[in-house]
């Protein structure tokens, strides 16, 4: 019950929140126009975007009709099929809704922050946050409720729930899926063609009304870092929640209550994220990032406090709470070393800034090499948080020790959801970015005063910060949530009567594993490789605009650019490159499934989470550092804008863009996923494989 | 025997050739005096090197007879503390034996190949190609003569070889690390500063007299790729044979054959691949590409008959033969892949340049996309020649489950030696390359015609393509290398009472796989951020001397720059970066090893093979596509050299440097000391453990 009123609560206090922020003001005529042409760009890209999707899912829920959890022409309940099917297309949609009301109060609240913004930083500061609020009390709210309502309809017996949970996390991360590597492919393409015309070529400003792109490039961090944000860590946290469900309906554990701990423990980050969103606030001289942590600070307090009391109250074992807050101070200290990585007053984007002067090519090495050293303290913190639940939760299963594995890879997938418990307050802080982003863009092209510009500024620096220790989270919870997924599969495998450990030295495992090593590589190279084709025509484009509009170059009054065709470029780009990347990463997980078998299965998710989890890390902390050496430089350190140092420091932050934006994050997704499928398929894997059917397995 | 006299026919052939090489004309006396500046420099490089390595191996040394195999303290035997010292000692001389054999013919043939190419080129290019065998001859040579001196003098009973072999290889492979490291930091220091200062800023040709780094960049070739590229494979070379004789020793084989199998398949691969270095030859107006591959190919062939006639000859199960040819097929198919992603006519390179009309962001991205996608073919490659060699010799163990697995490993260790059994010829093309890219340098200080400039470049680019295979090659055997190597660790682990499978879901494997896999990232990022700084002091060294030097810019008559003081700034640099990037693979892999014991060091090592596969392939194949990409545009594409392409693909070549030349090859190197410090300690860390000791593993 905890469950289903938390989310309640969490859907009203975000209804609260765009009350607020829809009720004011949103400045003059101008924004107004200039807001309206971002929303209708953002809403034409998603209308487009979902009008694809529901194509894809409709096909997906059909084959899942045929096929699962038993082919329908052998199987004696078929309405099993058909609920299956539903579970799926409720997943889905779960996730666009979540996705498109965030989007929906974000371009509300990019205008109206601005127009606060006249009024002083701290009138400003909570339009931007309670919008980015809504976005993340949404996600968990609805994901929430969603989990619950296929929970109460199919819950029991406990082990009935399975397969639906399942399809139900599989329609959201197949979605999501799409929205992040599409959106990021759109955000990054805008992006891209507005800075190397705009800035590289030009020397005009960013967000300068004169350039094409400038609406495409605003629409993009809606769809982008709203939307597609929005969605992936939506799809993490039902897929944490329903791995946690797996492993509990195991028999060994025989008892309810562990399928339904996961739903308190989620229930309890809602209301303690809602708390902690209702504290954040900032003085007028105030320090918004500041104000940004002390809110995630506060909503980890509250969370375990919470847990505690529930855990004393409802009996749960004190283990299985340990294992929950490790899984959260491990979300935090992969936080704070991810910002270490990418702050502006740390040695990695000060030496990056300083290599900038000896060119672009210096820039590029010293920031990815930061990037590849970046790496070590995340894995080491996953690593650890993985290691230490289990071996906290392992001594529940007394001295039998089948069930003491079973205890203790429950405990990894509390310990992912500890970390996924504060998640309406993480997507929070990393809505409100693109949201004060957008109000930047807004007062510079509706032409306010250098000081609300300075105000907008200051707003946007914040979200940078946040964004980066939100971005460590994202991804570690992640790689703890596959972790636990892996585990699921191997119980599912079990529970289908295919007792298999995936031991490295088995000639399939390995196998299976150098495979899933190169799969998030190759996924990676295709969404880049979109971005840059895309890039290119659109820049094209640009070009062509500023050479054939008599007058937009010198900014003569009255002159507009046609920003509607950069909108429409990014928008059939995006949409024509998401597809491939992200069939290639299904295909391949069904393909080695149903060749390799199970053993082979699991090597290749394993090889495929320990390789994304590197790239992931990789990307995200090499974009963030590039993006703040360029900023750093920009405010005056190593010549300032204009220099040597400068158009090297755009460089790598150029290569960033699609690193940080695109696929990095793309990839957390894309791993959830492929482990999904796996686990959906299990069953059927272990009837039909090739190699053992032919004998060679 | 065989093992021996073809070590003993290797080193005649490459004598042979040293004689032919030796008794050419080096020329006029401006080109003997560049000659002997690269040569002096490299002598002076490889002379403080090894000093400072004399010290490091001295030390280990030490420790080792302290500890190893068993604490002398504790030992009733410490004679054989002192043996494995000495065998260790002598693995390190006779790797750096190979490396300065190399060394010193490819200073000489540089030149000799520049004065034959005014009579053509099928004067220059045997030159070339014979300097480069004799180091490709010296490394097998020096390689199977060590290990067969070893194995003869402890080889009684065979299971007594095994600490010796294992330092022996243990000792070639930590030396190697550093002459990789150190001479790939070196080079790309010399080549980038140069590059950057002279053709970007200056807008002078590359090898142009009046840069002061010329000389260094020129000794950099030879110091990195030719000595480092010859410890590189020395090593892995060595490690495959080490791996198979360990896992050939094993109990339930039973039988001393097993051992000496892979002398006697590693002597007929010298044997072939001295027969092929014979037939290399090319026409007057032939194509020395082509005549490399070719000589690659009849190498392989050859070695197929030999070993076949040996198997039937001496009896050998068939299935042992398979998996050697499986492995040298796979080799082949790796090598193939990796062509098609650097070769100037394939779509990689192709996009690559185009994309650079974009400016060096699109330029880095694009190429960074292909580099990651290249990874999927020789990560298939070796996984199914890892699997395939597997499942042939699994059934060699009849009905029993623990003989079978033991037959199926020793079987991928055969696969590993297969494909590393042609590497006579492999390091011959691979020293081919900097020996004529010196060529072309000589002949361009010195003065040389036009025509003969385009006679060396002609043998440069076939240098380049020949290096892009056997690169592929050697990253891949030292693939299946490590995987033995794995094996054998866990062979070893077994035979001293502690048996262990490295299932991915128990909790210490988890850990250490997670650890593992960031290692290669923040070794990578070490080498290239001592590249990066290295390369500013060098930098600002060059400026300094353009700025203070009258006449050195308009290169008047007499005025000369001071070479030596560039030779010496990379060489103080490289010594002092490459100590702590390999001191921190070998006490990761400690530690990981003393603390968390066998399970969490096993995870360690998987983990850290599948990353530096991953990196190793991006780095080396995009490292080299963007070389690539950079001459198609100077060939006249895309605008040619000196437009806004050209400095974006130069961009993207300075980037690719330490990529493809620095951190790239030193996994190779580095994933295998880090398995053979593991194999060496595993009996220690079976008894000493932390986590063991109190209790929580």
């Amino acid at each position: 019950m905890i469950a289903p009123i938390s989310a309640l609560v969490s859907i009203i206090a975000g209804l609260y929140f765009y009350y607020f922020v829809n009720k004011q003001d949103s400045g003059t005529e101008r924004m107004k126009e200039i807001a309206s042409a971002i929303k209708t760009g953002a809403n034409a890209f998603l209308k487009r975007e979902y009008t694809v999707l529901v194509m894809f899912v409709v096909v997906v829920a059909a084959l899942i009709v045929v096929f699962l959890p038993a082919p329908i022409w052998s199987t004696s309940e078929p309405l099993k099929n058909v609920a299956l099917g539903t579970a799926y297309m409720f997943g889905s949609f779960c996730s666009a809704l979540a996705g498109f009301m965030g989007m929906s109060v974000a371009t509300k609240a990019n205008v109206r922050a601005a127009n606060a913004a006249q009024q002083g930083l701290n009138k400003a500061f909570p339009i931007g946050f309670r919008g980015g609020a809504v976005m993340g009390l949404a996600v968990v709210g609805i994901g929430l409720l969603g989990v619950s309502t296929v929970f109460a309809i199919t819950g029991v017996p406990p082990t009935e729930v399975i397969p639906a949970v399942l399809a139900y996390s599989f329609g959201a991360s197949s979605l999501s899926l799409f929205a992040k590597a599409g959106g990021g492919i759109y955000t990054k393409t805008a992006d891209i063609s507005a800075d190397l015309v705009g800035k590289v070529e030009l020397s005009i400003p960013e967000d300068d009304p004169r350039n094409p792109a400038v609406i495409a490039d605003n629409v993009g961090d809606n769809v982008g870092d709203v939307a597609g944000m929005g969605a992936d860590l939506f799809d993490s946290y039902v897929a944490s929640i329903v791995a946690a469900m797996i492993l509990g309906s195991a028999p060994a554990l025989s008892s309810a209550t562990y399928v339904q701990i996961p739903l308190v423990f989620a229930g309890l980050g809602i209301l303690a994220a809602v708390i902690g969103a209702l504290t954040v606030r900032v003085g007028a001289k105030g320090d918004p990032g500041g104000a940004l942590n002390a809110g995630t600070y506060v909503t980890c307090f509250i969370f375990g406090i919470l847990t505690a009391i529930a855990t004393w109250y409802l009996g749960f074992p004190w283990q299985l709470w340990g294992a929950a807050i490790v899984g959260l101070t491990a979300g935090i200290v992969i936080g704070i070393t991810s910002d270490y990585f990418t702050s502006e007053d740390k040695a990695p984007v000060l030496k990056t800034a300083e290599a900038s002067e000896t060119g672009p090519a210096v820039n590029i090495i010293t920031g990815f090499s930061y990037g590849l050293r970046s790496v070590i303290f995340p894995l080491i913190g996953i690593a650890i948080a993985a290691a230490v639940a289990y071996k906290i939760c392992y001594p529940l299963g007394g001295s039998d020790t089948a069930m003491s594995v079973e205890y203790a890879v429950y405990g990894i997938a509390l310990a992912a959801l500890g970390m996924l418990s504060i998640v309406g307050l993480t997507v929070s802080n990393d809505a409100y970015g693109p949201i004060v982003d957008n109000s930047k863009g807004i007062a510079e092209q509706s032409g306010l005063s250098e000081e609300v510009i300075a105000v907008t500024d200051e707003l946007d620096k914040a979200g940078n910060t946040a964004k980066a220790i939100t971005k460590g989270f994202a991804i570690g919870a992640a790689g703890l949530t596959v972790i636990a997924l892996l585990a699921a599969f191997q119980e599912i495998a079990s529970r289908a009567g295919y007792n298999v450990a995936f031991d490295i030295m088995h000639p399939m495992v390995l196998l299976g594993a150098l495979i899933g090593v190169a799969v998030p590589a190759v996924f990676s190279a295709m969404v880049m490789l979109g971005v840059g084709r895309n890039a290119q025509r659109m820049i094209a484009e640009i070009r062509r605009q500023f050479r054939e509009i008599p007058g937009l170059r010198e900014g003569k009054e009255g002159v507009k650019p046609d920003y509607a065709k950069c909108v429409d470029i990014a928008t059939v780009g995006a949409l024509r490159e998401l597809m491939p990347a992200s069939l290639v990463a299904i295909l391949a997980t069904l393909i080695v499934g149903f060749v390799g078998g199970i053993e082979a299965l699991g090597g290749f998710l394993a090889g495929a989470i320990f390789s994304s989890l590197l790239l992931a890390l990789l990307m995200a902390n090499a974009g963030g550092l590039w993006d703040n050496a360029k900023k750093l430089i920009e405010s005056g350190k190593h010549g300032g804008k204009g220099s040597e140092a400068h158009k090297a420091a755009v460089v790598g932050d150029t290569v960033g863009d699609p690193f940080k934006d695109t696929a990095g994050p793309s990839l957390n997704t894309m791993i959830t996923v492929m482990s999904l499928v796996a686990s959906m398929f299990a069953v059927l894997i272990v009837q039909y494989n090739l190699l053992h059917l032919l004998g060679l397995a």
